[in-house]
């Protein structure tokens, strides 16, 4: 069941919601608010009209609490009390990550939206098979469209973005857009004509085919062949190898029409490297495989089980000229190669992926476990502060606090740097696209290294939230293990972080490299603007001289500046000393991998520092916001110097003394955020719908939840498969033998 | 399908192999020499025999490959040519791991009665649903209950310690075991002669119900009440609250008649504290539930899944006086409650299970996930080590070594940590049993924090060897989610590794006051043995003067034994700071749980080096294998140092320039280390079977298997569920409307 309703309508749902309130006490409230913030979505409203009806009888915004809990008329005391008198507005700060109160707004409608539909239902998953969660995550997208069309949601509008965010990913296709970005980066005006209408209207369906069997982030040792027959002109595309198969890619497995296959081109004769091929793979009639494919499902992983990762052999299977992206590059009929581009231009499509991965598919995992992990803590008791006291609260606890709050602050100082990164693509890709490529390096650079310290600080810190939860956080019903493993499958995809590291690494060595040809003096041609600072002299030691020196920003941010800079240093200064030792190039670079890596670490905390430290004190006008939001940033900054405390300790920047108060200062932070950390999480307004969890609900109702939803496993409505044909036989087996 | 043949069968066996060879190549070698290995082990036999027999003309063991798998005729020339001139005897390592040659010879002689059963079968759990997994388990565990009793394999005789070694985890009802457990460690003897027979022969199948809803690690906490009622001598054992609900056992949602339930004991009004209590929970007739008792599943989890973990409320349900386990303390039929031990003696079934677990449960599943890894890496070639090179196996890269090889060493230096704790809980485990709890603290803080650290470390480089893999370490297929799915659970079950660490810090805190109680002389009463070193005067600088003196034994060991003793007396000292500033003393010792978190670390980790150190110095008579292992022990005590820089640098015991040197002696190993790295993950001998990895078996037919394996998911042998339903609709939806 779907409607066409569009906004018009909305009066009449209304009608609906109020008949609804009267057949059953568990239903009304929440189910009703989800409609009344949907039509006060449409109409104009003020701020002060928003405050007032998102918030219920029961003091809580309703658009978070979950639909159809018979606990939701009440929240926990234990939580309701964390919500008390707040020292910051949560919905300003809530406005201000969303971009804006418009934003808000607009998200919070998508949100009830997609949440009043019964297909979007997100626990169900929990009982599901590999086989069910596939055809349920394409069911969802089915409907996610039509209902798209009948609303106008246009295809890269606000809307979509805020229906992905709160399905979570629980929607297959995807793939069709990371295909549509290769086809808008690499294809040539005709070809993003032809066929990115074919896509948005689903006439095709596509996939990104990268990856192979045996060759993944090394794009340069794919081994699918293009070759180029001028006589029929046509690429002759083929998988020459069993490691030539690619491997991987999203919705392959059962669902695409159509693949944008990465392949080694070869024109008369000569080699050419990697393009992009539009390759159509099943029958657009009956999806059977085309001649020449050889496609299924590369079996169970770890997570993400709805998606149907896919193989694909190509068998000499032919595709006319026209369909080699070529805006960079371009292949005449009579076989001539023509580059219109830097050869890294086929690189474009995964950046702009990336880019967008940042924000939209990485750090919501954290996010949402922070969410689940602290409301989780408030309820949890355990063992007591003082013998004579009751259980305290785990959040109480100075271990409990040091695992949580640091992934609170990576959350925010990740907000704002994805905000900043985004900002600086956004001005930066249209030139290239112009094949103006100056800034492409630094772009690289930043959406590299942001990529993977995204996704392992994402996927740590999941993992400790969860861990945090102690047993509880293994259940599925917890929501935490899905979060996990999402966050830990984006170390290895679109790039897999050691090597993204290294490739960051390189420019930082030629960065400095480049420094240093003009000591002193402005280099002739300067330095990308993001690694400026390591030109810069700086004090050999830190000045702070008490625990509360450590949290002024410009001590933390020079410090981080000053280690970051003597990483890459001593990094370019070994890889030359061993080849002024007489070992080759390659060699020295090799043996000295473990420590650029080491810098390109440092490197990243610095920026994502800078970011947070920039981005706080924008917020001059909004002093309470930016006071909590700046415990936040020394607790971040100091946590990656505690965690790192060697390199700091290293060459004396930082004295033993110094590294103690550095600690006291961060342990001194811990209780003074933990006081508002519940608001801090409640900000990202994420709604009990797209958390899922029996632990993360608003409404603090842990025990009872998990409960309940743990009665819908098989094991508690089936008959046991295994008593009779092996439990009581086992049983029996040795009472009639005694 | 069983057999009850017994050893004298063997010939008969060996003929059927004889048969089995003529009718099909693929499964001859493989398992025509399990049937030889079998007939080998069970004949006396030289050494020489062994050796000889066990290299077939592929020149592998071929105890450890696969059977049935067409390309296992041939190794891969990749990780063939890392077996050639081995520099030490593989074998022979096997066997100081086994604990002897007899030990391998009969643990070779189980693993290929196990392997040769389909009964056994690993490999299709990949694609079963969780209940399919349940019911494969249980079957499994009846199973090998028959082959058991038919072998005469002993309840806990080797035969079955090594039968579920490869039977890796996948057979239920083990916390029949755990409860056994307990019950001979807090049971009387009449108890014990009782229910342990019982137990061992099924005529009651029991698991232990310690942990609650609402309620862990922290035991003073539970809920579940035990009141004695003199009138009718019975215990009447009741869940008052939601949260006091049994949750998480293993085996009781779906399979055991009993439970061992821990409660809180009130006699005559007075409560006395937690004891245990053996509850029927389902009826011996037909398995429902009993009355009073409400018991399920608790639903889906990260890992485990084939367990059915369950949920247990008791309403007043009675059980005899007899009922409670009365080694430590009784209740006398008028009430009366006598207390024959501490305390603390309700912890040791706990304890016992948590000792077990080191070797059996938890290293494992970081042995298995390096020797996965390490093969995977000298099969997977990426990228250029120089451009004119072909692509290099990725074990020559440095990171790769840096991520592969530390867990290599932990691997080493855990198993002979266990060993050694393993002697130390045989020595105390039977004089506390005789309630002489002497020795009780020092076993409590050593086992504890072992659990905490194998387990911290072994899910941590677990998770690291699958990340080594790239995003074949994402697919299920590769063995490696599943490695780290259990690890990752063992920082949790049998005590949450925070509150293990902690417990640590108070027995390191008392030892510590203690040995100041008297500087300098011996303390009136000795400190235990494990924490001497703190009261030893040590020279406040590192000596070594080069990057070889870092492999000196005595230099890091120092090192550690130094850096464990500081930060102990810091905790220390800055508990009795705040104190002295008047921070009363609970609040003083939350506001230094982080330090005192770090301290229980550093002094793990010392016990680890101290171990490790200690056992290759007894293998002087195999000077190859000690060299080898020496450097795997300089590896694993420099890693520490390296990660943990700052707590060295901290007060000037290392010097930059030192550290600097030790990571360059650790820089150094990687490449020799590397050279043995497939022969030493060799040495652990997991069989291919009990590896279950596409990735990871000795043949290294990788790409292959990986290809083959996948062929079986359902996605690839079924219809698509959702094409006619939902893809073709989508896509004919918007043409029409074109």
């Amino acid at each position: 069941m779907w409607t066409t309703g569009s906004s018009h309508e909305d009066t009449g749902w209304e009608c609906v919601v109020i008949q609804l309130a009267k057949k059953g006490p568990w239903m009304t409230p929440a189910l009703s608010n989800a409609f009344r913030t949907q039509v006060l979505g449409t109409s104009q409203c003020s701020e002060q009209t928003l405050k007032e009806t998102s918030r219920s009888r029961m003091g809580s915004p309703m658009h978070r609490v979950s639909l159809g809990d018979t606990w939701s008329w009440q929240v926990h005391p234990d939580i309701d009390s964390e919500r008390h008198s707040p020292s910051f507005s949560v919905e300003r700060l809530t406005n201000i990550l969303d971009g804006g109160l418009p934003n808000t707004v607009l998200r919070r409608k998508v949100e009830s939206i997609i949440q009043s539909d019964p297909v979007f239902n997100l626990k169900k998953l929990y009982f599901m098979t590999r086989e069910e969660l596939y055809e349920d995550a394409i069911q969802k997208r089915f409907h996610l469209e039509k209902l798209a069309w009948s609303l106008g949601w246009s295809e890269d509008g606000p809307e979509r973005i805020y229906a992905n965010r709160v399905l979570d990913g629980n929607v297959n296709l995807s793939l069709h857009g990371v295909a549509m970005n290769a086809i808008r980066s690499l294809g040539s005006d005709e070809q993003i004509a032809k066929w990115g209408q074919l896509c948005k209207n689903f006439q095709i369906i596509t996939t990104y085919a990268q990856t192979e069997l045996g060759h993944g982030t090394y794009l340069q040792g794919l081994e699918t062949e293009a070759t180029y027959d001028e006589a029929r002109q046509e690429f002759v595309i083929h998988s020459p190898t069993m490691t030539s198969t690619k491997w991987w890619p999203g919705d392959l497995g059962w669902s695409v029409t159509h693949a944008v296959v990465l392949a080694q081109l070869t024109c008369l004769g000569v080699r050419h490297g990697m393009h992009a091929f539009i390759v159509p793979i099943r029958s657009l009639e009956d999806h059977t495989p085309l001649p020449g494919i050889t496609v299924g499902d590369i079996g169970p992983k770890m997570g993400l089980e709805h998606i149907d990762n896919g193989f694909l052999q190509l068998n000499h299977v032919r595709v006319p000229r026209e369909n080699m992206l070529s805006r960079f590059a371009e292949v005449l009929p009579d076989g001539t190669y023509q580059r219109l581009g830097t050869p890294q231009s086929n690189y474009l499509g995964m950046l702009v992926t990336r880019v967008q991965l940042l924000c939209k598919g990485i750090l919501p995992s954290l996010q949402k476990a922070c969410i689940i992990a602290t409301r989780y803590s408030v309820i949890r008791h355990q063992s007591r502060l003082r013998p004579s006291d009751p259980e305290a609260k785990i959040l109480e606890y100075q271990t409990q606090q040091q695992k949580l709050l640091p992934q609170l602050a990576v959350s925010y100082a990740f907000h704002f740097t994805a905000t900043s990164l985004s900002e600086f693509f956004h001005s930066s890709y249209s030139a290239i696209l112009k094949r103006d490529f100056s800034l492409l390096p630094e772009l690289h650079a930043l959406s590299t290294g942001m990529k993977a310290t995204f996704a392992d600080f994402c996927a740590q810190g999941a993992e400790i939230c969860r861990r945090a939860c102690g047993g509880h956080g293994y259940s599925k019903l917890s929501g935490l293990p899905t979060l996990v493993a999402r966050a830990t499958a984006s170390c290895t995809y679109e790039g897999e972080n050691t090597v993204l590291y290294l490739q960051v690494a390189r420019f930082l060595m030629k960065s400095y490299l480049q420094a240093q040809a003009s000591p002193g003096a402005t280099p002739q041609k300067p330095l990308p603007q993001s690694v400026m600072y390591i030109a810069t002299q700086r004090p050999a030691r830190c000045s702070a001289q008490t625990a509360a020196d450590f949290r002024c920003p410009d001590v933390y941010t020079t410090a981080w500046a000053y280690v970051s800079t003597r990483l890459i240093r001593d990094a370019a200064h070994r890889t030359q000393t061993l080849m002024k030792s007489g070992v080759d190039q390659h060699d020295a670079w090799n043996q000295t991998t473990v420590i650029h890596l080491q810098a390109a670490k440092a490197y990243c905390y610095f920026i994502t520092v800078k970011n947070f430290k920039e981005a706080v004190e924008k917020l001059d006008k909004e002093p309470e916001i930016q006071r909590v939001l700046q415990r936040l940033c020394d607790l971040y900054a100091l946590h990656g110097v505690l965690t790192n405390s060697g390199d700091f300790l290293h060459d004396g920047f930082l004295s033993g003394a110094q590294v103690d108060m550095a600690r006291e200062a961060f342990l001194d932070l811990l209780p003074l955020i933990r006081k508002d950390a519940i608001l801090l999480t409640d900000a990202f307004d994420f709604s009990d719908h797209c958390l899922n969890s029996a632990l993360g609900c608003y409404d603090g109702h842990v025990y009872e939840r998990l409960f309940e939803w743990a009665q819908k496993s098989p094991a508690n409505t089936q008959e046991n498969p295994a008593y009779k044909k092996y439990i009581r036989p086992l049983m029996l087996g040795w009472r009639h033998k005694m």
